[in-house]
C-alpha cells in the first residue's frame, strides 16, 4: 500500500517538468516564433488544452501522433501533450516525397496527424490519397473553424495530471534505412530527461538560454538541445526552416545563445552578415568563435561543448552519447556515464584496445526498441544481441579509454571467408602522410570474391607509390585487408558532404558493396 | 519478446557506472586513503570480490548491509557490491550510543554488518550483545584471517552482471526522528544517478575531481558529492573522521578539489594554516576564496555552486532539490529540474505565493520510502498524502517562483484551534532591522492554552520597543500569529549551530512545544 504511494510520488516525466517550469518560471519565456511568444504558464496551458483535444479525439496511452509539417512552437507543444498523455510523438520529416510519406503514414499508424500547408500541403495531400482513412488529420497552419488554433481554443485546459511512467516512450524518430526501409526509434522519457541533463551541462543550457531551433526537429542533432533547453526552462525559438537570413533575423532579435547550423549555413551568414548588419553578440562574442567554424550545434565558447567540440551517437542511443566534453584524447571523447560501451568482434567478444571491431552499447539513453519491428529477423532482434544494443557500426578504443569512430559496419567487402570494412582500411590510410583523400572499394575476383582497391587522392605536395601504401597498411592492419590494389584519382565523387562510393565503384572497377550479413 | 530485450538493455545502475569506468577510465585513480590507492579497475575488482563474498554469506537482493565505522574506501565499496547484487548498504552514525546502535541493528535487521575497532569497537560490542546473534559479522580494519580484506583476497572477482533495476533501492540513510525515532530513508539508483548529474554540474565535478571525504559519510550532505565525483570517474580520497591537520595534509598530497568542511573545521584550518604551512591551492585559488568562508559544501569557486551557492533539500530527496544555482532570488533558489514542489495549508490546496505552507514534493529524487514503516499510521503513510511527500518543512514561494525554507513544521505553538509556527514568526521578526536573532516559544494561557512569546536579541547598535516588534509582524503575518509578549535577551542558548529551543522555553516561562498533529 505504502511502497505504491511513493511509487507514484517518484514518477517523474516530460510532462512533469513543464507542471513545475509553470510553477517556478511562470513568466519566463518558453516558445518564440515570429511575433509568438508564450510564457511557460502560457506553454502549459496551450499543451492542457492540445491533450484533452487529443483526448476527446479518442487518443490514448501508447498511442502515437505524428507531425508532418515545418519546425514550428506547435511541434513542442505536440510532444507535451503527448508526452501528458502517455503517447508518443514523431516528427516526420517534412521533405519526405509522397510515397515515403503515405509509407510512414502506414508503418506509424499514428491516431491523430498534425499536418502544415504551407511548402508541405501537396505532398501531404498526395500522400493522404494513398493511405486508408482512419487517421484523424488537423491542420496548424490554418485559422479555419477545424484548424489546430481553433480547436484549442475551444477546449478545457484542465489538467488531469495523469502519471506517466518515465520508462514509456515519447519520441518517435525515423532513422537511416539500414534494413531497406526507416524504422522509428523510439525514445522514453527518462532517455530524453537523462540527455537533457548531459546536453545541458555540455552546452551550458540554463533558464537564461535562447536556441534557435534551425536545423530539422525531425532529427536528434537538433531536438538534443531544444529538449534541454525546454528542460532548464529556457526559451525555444523556432524558424519554419534553415535559412541563413532568417537565422540572422532570429539571433538579433530574440537573443539567441545557442542554433543548429551546418558548415554551409555558417558560410551564408558570414557572406551576409560580413559588414555586420546585424548583431549576433549574444550568441558570438567574436565573429572568429570557435564554434563559428563549423561546429554544427552551437553553444556558448565556454561551455564544455564549446572548448571541447566532438562526440559520437545515433538517433536510437538518444544522440551522442560518447563526448569529448567527458574527457578523451579522440573526436569521440569517452562514453557518458548514463551508458555502457563496448567493441566487439563477431562473435560479441571483446577486442584488445586498439583493433577495431562493432560499437555495441547499453544504458538509460538506448531506445525501447523501434516501433512495430519485433516479428522474427526484424531489426527489434538483429539489433539487440546477447544484452547490447549492435549500433551497425565499426570502431575501437585507445589504450587511455578514448572512443574512436570508424565508420559504418554495413559497407563491407567480401575476400574469401572474410568482410573487409572499408572505413578501417580507409581509416588507416588517412594514417599516411600523403593521402588526402581515400575510397576503399571490392573489385571482381574470381578466385576470393573480391579484392580490397584504394581510390586515394593524394596531397598535392606529396607523393606516393602504391607500393608504399600497400606497405603502410600492411604494418598496421590485418594482412587480409590491406589494398591488393591502389588507384590514383584528382578527387573524390561526393554526395553532400561524404564520398559517393557508388560512384567511385562505378568509376573504378569495383564489384559492388556486399550486403552486410 | 524484443521488447523486453531493449527493456534489458536500457537497464543501468550504479553497478554499471564502475563497469564503464574499468573500461574507460581504467587507471584513472578512484580511491585514496592514506598510502592505498585503487584505481577504476582495481576498485572493480574489489567490488565483484566483495560481491561475492556477500553473496556467499547470502545476501540477495533486497536484503541489507550495514556499516558501522568511520569514513572509509570500504564504505564506498560495500555501497558498489551492494549495487551490484541489488541490495541496499546503509552507513550508519559511528557516534551513536551503544542503545541507538543495537536499536538500528534491530530495526534495519542487516544480513551482514561491516563495523570497525578504531574509536567504534567498544560500542559495536556492547550493542552487539544486546541483539539477536542473527547477522554476519565482518571487521573491516583488521588483518585477522576473517577480516575485511582477508575474506576478500580469497574470493573470485567474476562479475556476473546481474541486471539490476534502477528504481531499487540502493542506499539506506537514517533521518531526524520525526516520528520518535529515526527511520532509514530508501534512495533508489535512478534518484543518485539523476542527483549525481545535477550535483556533477553544480559542483563542478569530473574526471579530474579530487573529492576530499571530510564530513560524515552517514550524512547526504556528504555523499552527495561522493557519489557525484564516482559517477564522473573522479577520485574518492578519504579520512576516517574530520581533523583539521588530516584534511589539509590529504588537499595537499592529493591535489583535493572538493570537500565538505563545517565552519569550525574552517576556522581551526585558518588557524593551523595561517603561515601557508600546507599547499591548498588546489582547492582554493586564494585563502580568501568565497567557499573558504562558511560554505560546508566546497567546489570550485567558478562552479555554478561556488557562484551561486544555496539550496534547500533533506535526506528524503536525496539532498538538496531546490538551488540558487537553477535561478532565483532567495537562498534555497528554484526547484531542480528532476521533481515537482508545492506550498500546501493543512487541506492539501496550494497556498498564493509569498505565503507560508508545507513543502511537499514529488519527482525522481524522492525516496521509494522509509524502510519498515508501512503500518497503518507509520511514516510511509502519514509523509505520503495525495500524491506527494511531505517534507515536514514550512516554505513559501516568491512571486519569481524562488522558494524560501522558513522552518521545520514540527515545531508549533497551539493557540486555541490554531497552530503557530514559531519559524514563521521568528522569519518575519528577522526582517526588522534591530533583531539580530530570536526565538518564538508558546507560553501558557488559561484561556487559548498558549500565547506566543518572543525572546528577542537585539543588534548592539539598534533599539526597539516590544510594541514596535509586535506591530512589525502584525503587519506582515496573521494576527493570530503576532507575539503577544516579547522579551530581549544578551543571546540566545544554542545547542550546536541552532538556538537551543527546549533552554529558552524553560528560560523564559514557555511551556514547551506541543507535539504535532
Amino acid at each position: 500500500m505504502t511502497e505504491s504511494a511513493y511509487r507514484t510520488i517518484r514518477l517523474h516525466a516530460l510532462g512533469d517538468i513543464l507542471r513545475e517550469h509553470r510553477r517556478s518560471r511562470r513568466n519566463f519565456r518558453a516558445l518564440v516564433e515570429g511575433d509568438v511568444c508564450y510564457t511557460y504558464e502560457q506553454f502549459d496551458v496551450r499543451v492542457n488544452r492540445l491533450a484533452n483535444l487529443l483526448r476527446a479525439k479518442g487518443m490514448r496511452k501508447g498511442e502515437r501522433l505524428l507531425w508532418m509539417g515545418q519546425n514550428s512552437h506547435r511541434l513542442l507543444e505536440c510532444l507535451l501533450a503527448a508526452a501528458k498523455l502517455g503517447a508518443i510523438c514523431c516528427p516526420a520529416n517534412w521533405r519526405m516525397s509522397e510515397s515515403e510519406m503515405a509509407a510512414v503514414i502506414e508503418d506509424f499508424a499514428p491516431h491523430v496527424i498534425i499536418w502544415q500547408e504551407a511548402e508541405v500541403g501537396d505532398t501531404v495531400r498526395a500522400a493522404r490519397g494513398k493511405v486508408k482513412d482512419e487517421h484523424c488529420w488537423i491542420q496548424h497552419d490554418s485559422d479555419g473553424p477545424d484548424s489546430y488554433e481553433a480547436l484549442l481554443a475551444i477546449q478545457s485546459d484542465r489538467d488531469d495530471e495523469e502519471r506517466i511512467e518515465p520508462e514509456l516512450p515519447v519520441l518517435a524518430v525515423y532513422t537511416a534505412a539500414f534494413g531497406g526501409r526507416p524504422s522509428a526509434a523510439l525514445i522514453t522519457h527518462s532517455a530524453v530527461m537523462y540527455q537533457n541533463l548531459i546536453i545541458g551541462r555540455v552546452q551550458g543550457v540554463d533558464e537564461s538560454s535562447v536556441n534557435l531551433n534551425s536545423g530539422p526537429m525531425c532529427h536528434i542533432a537538433t531536438l538534443m538541445t531544444t529538449l534541454a533547453v525546454f528542460h532548464h526552462g529556457g526559451c525555444n525559438a523556432f524558424i519554419a526552416r534553415m535559412n541563413a537570413e532568417d537565422v540572422l533575423k532570429c539571433i538579433e532579435k530574440e537573443r539567441v545563445t545557442h542554433a543548429f547550423l551546418p558548415p554551409p549555413t555558417i558560410e551564408q551568414i558570414r557572406a551576409i552578415n560580413a559588414e555586420g548588419k546585424y548583431d549576433v553578440s549574444s550568441c558570438w562574442a567574436t565573429a572568429d568563435a570557435q564554434e563559428y567554424n563549423g561546429n554544427p550545434m552551437v553553444a556558448p565558447a565556454s561551455s564544455p561543448w564549446g572548448r571541447n567540440f566532438g562526440g559520437y551517437g545515433q538517433t536510437e542511443v538518444m544522440g551522442m552519447f560518447s563526448m569529448r566534453a567527458f574527457g578523451g584524447s579522440t573526436m569521440a571523447g569517452r562514453p557518458i556515464s548514463m551508458v555502457q560501451v563496448r567493441i566487439v568482434d563477431e562473435t560479441g567478444q571483446d577486442v584488445p584496445p586498439g583493433e577495431t571491431g562493432e560499437i555495441v552499447v547499453r544504458g538509460a539513453l538506448v531506445m525501447s526498441g523501434y516501433f512495430d519491428r519485433d516479428r522474427p529477423g526484424e531489426e527489434n532482434e538483429t539489433r539487440s544481441r546477447d544484452g547490447w544494443h549492435h549500433t551497425n557500426d565499426l570502431g575501437k578504443r585507445e589504450e587511455d579509454g578514448s572512443l574512436v569512430f570508424v565508420g559504418p559496419k554495413t559497407t563491407i567487402i567480401k575476400s574469401a571467408a572474410e568482410n573487409v570494412y572499408p572505413a578501417e582500411v580507409e581509416n588507416c590510410l588517412r594514417t599516411h602522410p600523403a593521402v588526402a583523400d581515400v575510397c576503399v572499394i571490392g573489385v571482381p575476383d574470381p578466385k576470393w570474391e573480391q579484392s580490397v582497391k584504394a581510390v586515394v587522392v593524394l596531397r598535392s605536395d606529396a607523393s606516393a607509390t602504391p607500393e608504399e601504401l600497400i606497405e603502410h597498411c600492411k604494418a598496421r592492419i590485418a594482412s587480409y585487408k590491406k589494398p591488393r590494389f591502389v588507384d590514383f584519382a584528382d578527387a573524390l565523387p561526393k554526395a553532400g558532404f561524404v564520398v559517393d562510393r557508388k560512384a567511385v565503384d562505378a568509376a573504378f572497377g569495383g564489384g559492388g558493396y556486399p550486403k552486410a550479413h
